[in-house]
């Protein structure tokens, strides 16, 4: 298998100022093609560790990334350290300083001089187009047959910039993608998945792991042999199927699933939030064409909003509290009247860290769902700081939305969400 | 100064599947407290591997951290890997194994056995308080005196233990604190506010680092002298004081600084979205206590919507189009008089990657805000993908909140966000 090293250039990853998102989604990425990241180091944008860090990445892989550095402040030290290590000279690139030009132009703005500090490579480096960016890609072959990738750091411009490192890839090299099986699940704990699994007969070869998150858990199989690997994906299947809401592209999100089955289906949804507070109308709009089918929701953060947009009940605000199960639904049954939509959610709870009482504690939250035929509440207790109780909840109401469209009669769905119907 | 090595573990890191967010954190808090990070690696979850890399980080570093691999199941080989690396025994601690059994039974939930591999612990070490989760942090000091602190991985649950890590470090040893000044600027570009720092005289032992991101610019100076520090800092604090909306604590967020002016100034707000749709809500929600004076909002993403929650005029869709400063001017005075709030804001864009023509391009946002006085609109030609541009026009919407907050006249403050009234 073909070995890569990925170096992360820049203070602001090694101060902690910025989180590194591009290994994570290089290494994915390499993996899936075949590539294992075997060494990943972080390093200041200095030249000299740059070209330290290329010696020893060269030494240890035959593909080697860098992110990041490659901007048009002086700061930006990759290209020259990357041309130190080669003992090359920097070489004036006259059409991507044109590219860098026409790229101001088009946005209608000014060019700052220091960008064409961009149009210098190390000779007989090829430039890759960005276009995201006015920072090229660079790519170059070592004398003794390596390759050496440098992307931008901003992650669109390092993901628009790789395309073309992995069409050279797959032409230079005979790559051998693993024998990979992806399971995306929602609304069922690792653990009870875990002790499902773990009663099946799987075959030596295949290693199962585990990636939960606040937005559902991803099972990865891998296997030696093609076979086994089918084998245990049949056996797990059976067991897991009513959780799984798609297949092998971890890309593809539950907002994605049910925005599909939403248009397939050809329904309209409204969503009418209070402790979220507009995350899961965020979500549904993180999709292009979310248009199709989402109305749009109501933030009804405050009493008088959920009375006055949505209808709620004053007296049942008063009676019951603004968190309880009689207020999420009148708030789905509400903003889907208001909208008029096929289907709606109502989510009302306590986030936290404040707010809270014995009764009602934080991680109390109500989610309703609304349909022509009936509106259903669940309860849930969930754990964590405000962030992760927000973030359960919008999962728990995109599962619900994805059990109603996917499997119909949301009683009879068999729910390990660890909430209950009230 | 004291150094220090970080170690992350996980196949899930080095594959790919999640992105590592402890280890930016960390590092952060780590030189703001004195000890800089001079070594990070990303190990897979093996016995060997992570007895290797305490073997190399003990050697580099008098402080050592990991993080992750303390969870229930046998694949998290954290604990052995230490326990073979010091050549210690594991001992078993029966008040971890309590402060468990009572985390299961306070949220009513049955406790999976494997939970009890939690309770087993290098001899000597000391086990750190879990108040998010149920894997105890571990603190050790080896017998050259070394410190090592073992972390969960989940990101609250780290962060809950290391204010543990963070008080025996404190009381051991000798810290000192950098000298470092911060600004934290929204609404102006990083090569602009590098061009008018670059303009100072600065003293020659002060380093200025920019840290852009979609939220805004922070500014960090750093230098050997208190004194040139403090004179550095009033340099450029007499140019960019327009844009600086907090100094020194970096956590504090545009966010949380408008939410404080909403509540010092007695002021409601709501919000009308299209493009972000529900972006803007959700990061005000971010801030605990925002009830205070968030009423809500609108996530108007269809034209039903629009013209029946909010009255914008049919009319003026169908001339002017969605995504117009008609459309935009009309959102936030309908959501401002919907929820009767003393000011609103409304967007709507086109935030791509489709849905873009020649005259209203991907990227085109406008922005308005609405209070008894006017309601202005600004255009914007943001660059980058769906999520840049969505992210960028709720950070935009922010600032023009904080300008109206903090210096009244939105039309004479000197904007260099990019837009511009219409």
């Amino acid at each position: 298998m073909h070995t890569a090293s990925i170096i992360s250039i820049g203070d602001e990853i090694l101060r902690g100022r910025i989180v590194d998102t591009n290994f994570a989604w290089l290494s994915r990425k390499l993996f899936l093609m075949g590539i294992d990241v075997v060494h990943h180091s972080t390093i200041p944008d200095k030249e000299e560790w740059v070209c330290a860090a290329f010696g020893d990445a060269v030494h240890r892989t035959g593909i080697v990334f860098s992110t990041g550095g490659l901007g048009p402040t002086p700061d930006d030290a990759t290209r020259k350290g990357l041309t130190r290590f080669l003992g090359r000279e920097m070489v004036y690139n006259a059409r991507i300083a044109q590219d860098i030009r026409e790229f101001f132009q088009k946005r209608g703005l000014e060019m700052p001089e220091n960008n064409l500090l961009q149009a210098y490579l190390p000779e007989g480096a090829v430039p890759m187009e960005n276009s995201e960016g006015t920072a090229p890609g660079i790519f170059l072959r070592t004398e003794s047959g390596k390759f050496i990738f440098l992307l931008p750091g901003p992650p669109g411009e390092m993901k628009a910039v790789f395309r073309q490192a992995e069409m050279i890839l797959k032409n230079e090299l005979q790559l051998i993608p693993p024998n990979i099986k992806i399971f995306k699940t929602i609304g069922v704990p690792e653990s009870l998945l875990e002790e499902w699994i773990s009663e099946k007969t799987i075959p030596d070869d295949v290693g199962v792991a585990y990636y939960p998150s606040l937005r559902g858990v991803d099972i990865f199989l891998s296997a030696r042999e093609k076979t086994s690997l089918e084998t245990a994906a049949v056996d797990i299947r059976g067991t897991i199927q009513d959780y799984v809401y798609f297949e092998d592209d971890e890309e593809i999100t539950i907002e994605s699933v049910v925005g599909d089955l939403l248009r397939e289906r050809g329904k309209k949804v409204a969503v009418a939030e209070s402790c979220t507070g507009g995350m899961l109308a965020s979500r549904i709009v993180d999709i292009s064409g979310s248009s199709d089918y989402f109305l749009g929701g109501v933030v009804s953060y405050s009493n008088s909003a959920k009375v006055k947009i949505l209808g709620v009940w004053d007296k049942d605000i008063e009676k019951y509290g603004a968190v309880s199960p009689q207020v999420a639904r009148q708030m789905a049954f509400g903003v889907r009247e208001k909208f008029n939509a096929d289907c709606s959610i109502g989510i009302t709870g306590i986030a936290g860290p404040t707010g809270g009482t014995k009764e009602k504690p934080v991680g109390l939250v109500y989610i309703a769902f609304s349909d022509k035929d009936d509106t259903l509440v669940r309860r849930y207790n969930f754990v964590g700081g405000r962030e992760a109780v927000r973030t359960r909840s919008a999962t728990a109401a995109l599962n619900i939305l994805w059990v109603n469209l996917k499997f119909g009669d949301l009683k009879k769905y068999p729910f390990q969400d660890g909430g209950e119907w009230v």
